[in-house]
């Protein structure tokens, strides 16, 4: 058997990053899905309710890439009172022809937060106003902060405000965006304020109970909400769905199972008109934003496709630099 | 984040072995499946019919075990044509406490194999009758060599009977066993001398048309069937579940998705009584075999608690050795 590259996540750090290179990564990937010929089964998800932990393992075979990518990604939540961020996992990249083992991404959850992010930008590239001046982002971790160095790339903003719950946080993040960004950056008094102020907002919570509301919209706002990612989520109140004038998610099968379908259907708050996936218009075969004052809604829940390509480009950018650790298989 | 270990099929080969200790692992896994509190998912399966391969995901949260296993098994049946196996894989440990990655077991399929042959003996032990003088197992195989090994471990048998579609292949499997269990060996003229002739049977195929029919039952026989994991596949002729006295199955879920209870419901001729998981056997909930001359048919398919116990054993070992490449996480 050949060998196996096993990358560490600061290798793979310096052989991904967030950059156009990366949006358009993840927008080929989309596009691959809509155009057939992918597979991508359902989400496998296992909770642990003895450690408040749950894993997920994503996967997607995209024809025309060399390998594809299995993620498992575990999310436990007592973890930082042990001095260990929630998030970790790996992703594992096997040969597409043979299905034998490439390399071992020890990336502890590093490229799901870069795919994620790139997602973002794909769908603001899109779906967000031609010119978008102010920026929102309700959340102030991690995904916040990528989520608006995405949008940035797509849209280069002049100001971000930023609203989440623990005002502090909210705060500090939004002086180290700052000067992350070069831009003017403003803690807004409620979400409310956040979401008025902004031509394009990015929910990025792990909410249960819901951050938008549907009497905040404007018209010519976009919304990404990448938040919801499990069934118990949900960051945008039904009516947002069915007030706005367009719904694109990256996944309906998955939107419906663990995004803001889900609850929007559970409260029987469906949208009325038709519900596009974001690959078809990366693909051109549905349109992006259709007129400069709709109100568009992006529900991103993550999917495996977004892995593979990025392991893909991680796994190429490792060997143009010679990093890894090779195994004997 | 702590360092991952990562392990190799030969580090691997030396910690685990086919044994009486697997076997009982593997038992407990079963019993505990049964007890409750396991959280075990249904497969992730992926098919990749543009390579003639397949992926499989399996998981189980096992309590009191230290560590869970995520298994990734592609099956790439086109592989032999370049020179590669079939099958192979890894399997990933996380921390059951906080899911973090504690080793990579690149056993390209090793412990899978053990896991399996060790689950056949566990049906044995409790569902074969006391006395087994003629083995027979359909196949010559990887697993009809593994799964003869395993069954004699609990059933001390003093020969063994073959069958296989390539009767050459068969010879050769015979001959090989002979050395190597230090037995009498002969090769069948059909496959249902083979059931004749023996009063324990292991079906070991990748069979897609049926390889055991019911009139060939006799009082007091055993069959494990463990070729089949996958929708397509198909060993035991639905009349055989329904002509049993007994039948048992490692996870009915399974066993009805891609077992042999799927081509018995497909063909209208589900077994009328009881269908038990051998973990209810195993923890003591349900009986083992009722009567010597009871015909007992248990199916296996390979469930992820099997996985999780091996994977556990495979790691303590290794640690125990002091094996594994440590890798900065």
């Amino acid at each position: 058997m050949p060998e196996i590259t096993i990358l560490t996540e600061r290798e793979l750090r310096e052989c991904v990053t967030l950059d156009l290179e990366a949006v358009d990564i993840v927008e080929e990937a989309f596009a691959a899905l809509a155009r057939g010929g992918v597979v991508m089964p359902p989400v496998l998800s296992m909770a642990i309710e003895a450690a408040n932990g749950e894993v997920d393992v994503k996967t997607a075979y995209v024809p025309g890439l060399d390998g594809f990518a299995v993620k498992v990604s575990p999310g436990f939540f007592d973890n930082p009172g042990l001095g260990l961020p929630s998030l970790s996992g790996l992703m594992v990249v096997l040969d597409a022809r043979t299905g034998v083992v490439k390399a071992v991404l020890l990336d502890n959850g590093y490229l799901t937060d870069i795919r994620t992010a790139a997602a973002g930008a794909v769908a603001a590239r899109h779906l967000a106003p031609r010119e978008v001046r102010t920026a929102g982002v309700i959340g102030a971790g991690v995904q916040a902060e990528l989520q608006a160095r995405a949008l940035r790339l797509v849209r280069p903003f002049e100001e971000l405000v930023v609203w989440a719950r623990d005002r502090e946080k909210a705060k500090r993040f939004a002086d180290r965006m700052a000067g992350a960004l070069g831009c003017r950056t403003s803690v807004a008094d409620d979400a409310a304020e956040c979401v008025r102020r902004a031509q394009a907002v990015v929910t990025t919570t792990p909410a249960r109970t819901t951050v938008l509301e549907a009497d905040w919209l404007h018209p010519g706002l976009h919304v990404t909400a990448m938040g919801s990612d499990a069934p118990e989520k949900n960051e945008l109140a039904p009516e947002v769905l069915k007030a706005a004038g367009r719904v694109v998610v990256d996944r309906l099968q998955q939107s419906l199972e663990r995004g803001e379908l889900r609850s929007a259907k559970a409260a029987g708050r469906m949208p009325d008109g038709a519900i596009d996936e974001i690959g078809e218009i990366c693909a051109g075969l549905k349109p992006g934003r259709r007129s400069e004052d709709e109100v568009t809604i992006c529900d991103l829940t993550g999917t495996g496709v977004q892995d593979t390509a990025i392991a893909n480009r991680a796994l190429q950018a490792a060997r143009a630099r010679g990093f890894g650790t090779p195994i004997e298989a």
